[in-house]
């Protein structure tokens, strides 16, 4: 196993009608003037800005009120949201909505004092040393911002799409009600979803095979996961389904799956490209390469395909066979992605093949022009991205 | 699913020669004057107390020793620390070893700034509304209180062991080298196991049946003590199966596999009397009740303990009896128990069967003279207590 780091400060409050504990979290964490920080019109819509601005009143806190946060969230806003900080003296960020929400208070929230361009910190040219603090409440269980150190941010100068990470990210708390899920459509479940299970597979799948408490703790939240997603889209009402969806799209992204692994992420560097050239939602851009991917890359540790295979896929153990049970391992995974609803291709992603031209140029900036490789189980080149887009061209 | 929160604040930092880091982290947290708590002579002898030292002194903290803390923590030891942080004006407080140091750390964590008796915070006839900050090197995987929010402490005047839970108790980091437990004995180191999985246990075993993702995960960390407490118990410098237990240790008890779930704890309440009648160890004493307990109570979730049976104990399910299958669990378990030299009765773990009167005083101090019941599966009154004990008592 190998050494790691653990922190996962943020409190969890989870269940039913705990978005009205809101305003007591921030008096609780020190707020006394709030940015309250959200996307488009469904948070007024289902009276969910209503109740956590009741609630913020009952407690006598403040706030400013600044909506507008777009997926893949923009660096003017974050600007924007600077401005208003350093305006009206706020001294705590709250988020209601998803990770773009989430991710759009991190950056406002790194920019707050330090004394530069918020942009240099996303292009690592510095460091922030004092953040502001953040709140959460939830409503899109997905990319995990709730509890991570991470935040991407997309500045349109350029359409550069950056990240940055620190432990300050974290929040300080986070409310998570599954019955805020309820009306979130089909696919927008089954892409939160496939991205819940692959924060934990792109840890998952490393060369490194002593960790077992993290290998078994990430494939029962992956079986957990692939379960409950079918039972919330036969009936989006259902709260267990939707509460288990919740947490573990918390726990996936906490760093808990990641104990003692490497971790690889290439296909999300991959998909990054996809969502870049045409927009696509991220989950289903994973869906879209995942895959390819792993009948690229299997080879470099079979065992752990094949155990994959049989301890999430339920696929039945080929025991001459580590290979033919890790193929059926990846072939139950694409016929799971379809049973939800989500593609297994770039034509199925996109609804037409790409082209060469599109390929050749997804697979430079991915390979910043074949200078930089990406993943760790099988380290890709240029070449390899190529290789794995065709595949996925299919 | 229950409504649940979950905080887990505590930085852990896991690996070889982490020890080493503690003087970095004692700063970051904003100690500069430490009382050094620790236990006997084998946190000396190993010379993890000199390495501890030097870190510190390399960071130009100050400290003052205090070893000499005893399985179940003595109250006598805290007020002696107490003395010591109010003389020196220490501010921080560093655990080396294992439970009961870092219990007895809490306990001076939370009468250090307290204008009052710290015995009556554990009596809960008065709560305590600043604390010290703690942090730990670990050296025994089994309580897992490095990150928990509880401290057990006994009073030597009446023999009294009481708790006190709070989230101010959890440690702000904790040092976890897995190397750090090599030397542990074989009988102390299946203790721990014991323990670990019994505080999932006691959260698994509940009426509930709605947490599909905190069962899978209990489940996973269950079957990773099993089956890595055997290679230990062959190789004790086996680092990979040393460090499984070591943070599943931690796992098992910061919250993570009571997500949802009611616990039951029961099967600690029975033991505590053995402990306090024969002053065996808490492991042996779970080990040896949990059978008893588990036979006379399952009927209430028969299907919890069939599923017990098959997904962590690897029982063939019977599908036309869950009784069946639920017991071979049981059985499975038992076997598990002796196999690494564990009791799974009365006799086994004193070595002579307990009276009448002795099971009757028993049954009366954990029922608080008939009118306490004990447990969420069933609630037990006085009369259970005696046929549970009677049972373990074969």
């Amino acid at each position: 196993m190998r050494n790691f780091n653990y922190y996962a400060p943020t409190q969890v409050v989870f269940g039913k009608n705990k978005e009205t504990k809101v305003g007591e979290l921030v008096k609780k964490y020190g707020g006394t003037k709030v940015l309250l920080h959200y996307g488009g019109q469904s948070a007024i819509k289902s009276g969910l800005l209503a109740k956590v601005e009741e609630s913020l009143k009952n407690e006598g806190i403040e706030y400013v009120k600044l909506g507008g946060v777009v997926p893949n969230p923009r660096l003017s806003l974050v600007r924007e949201g600077l401005e208003i900080c350093k305006k009206e003296n706020i001294d705590f960020l709250l988020a209601v909505g998803g990770g773009s929400v989430i991710d759009s208070c991190k950056a406002i929230s790194s920019g707050r004092y330090f004394d530069g361009d918020v942009w240099d910190l996303y292009l690592k040219k510095a460091v922030a040393t004092q953040y502001m603090p953040i709140g959460c409440v939830l409503t899109i269980p997905a990319a995990g911002s709730e509890m991570s150190d991470g935040s991407v941010i997309t500045n349109e100068e350029g359409w550069l799409k950056k990240d940055y990470c620190t432990d300050d990210f974290r929040p300080k708390f986070s409310i998570m009600n599954p019955e805020l899920t309820y009306s979130l459509p089909a696919w927008q479940t089954a892409c939160g979803a496939v991205d819940i299970m692959m924060h934990t597979m792109e840890r998952y799948f490393s060369k490194d095979d002593d960790m077992e408490i993290t290998d078994n703790i990430a494939e029962a939240l992956l079986r957990t996961v692939k379960d409950e997603v079918k039972k919330v889209l036969k009936n989006p009402t259902d709260y267990s389904s939707r509460a288990q969806i919740m947490w573990a799209g918390s726990l996936a992204h906490n760093g808990l799956t990641g104990c003692g692994t490497s971790g690889d992420w290439a296909t999300h560097n991959l998909e990054h490209e996809l969502s870049g050239m045409w927009d696509v939602s991220h989950g289903a851009g994973l869906a879209a390469m995942w895959g390819s991917w792993a009948r690229y890359t299997c080879k470099e540790n079979i065992t752990r395909f094949a155990r994959f295979a049989v301890n999430v896929m339920g696929v039945t153990q080929n025991f001459r066979s580590a290979e033919e049970t890790a193929e059926a391992g990846i072939v139950a995974m694409e016929q799971f992605y379809h049973s939800i609803g989500m593609p297994t291709s770039i034509p199925e992603l996109i609804g037409k093949q790409a082209t060469d031209k599109e390929i050749e140029e997804m697979a430079n900036k991915c390979s910043n022009n074949g200078t930089q490789t990406i993943g760790c189980l099988k380290p890709l080149s240029k070449a390899d991205m190529i290789a794995i887009y065709k595949m996925a061209n299919k």
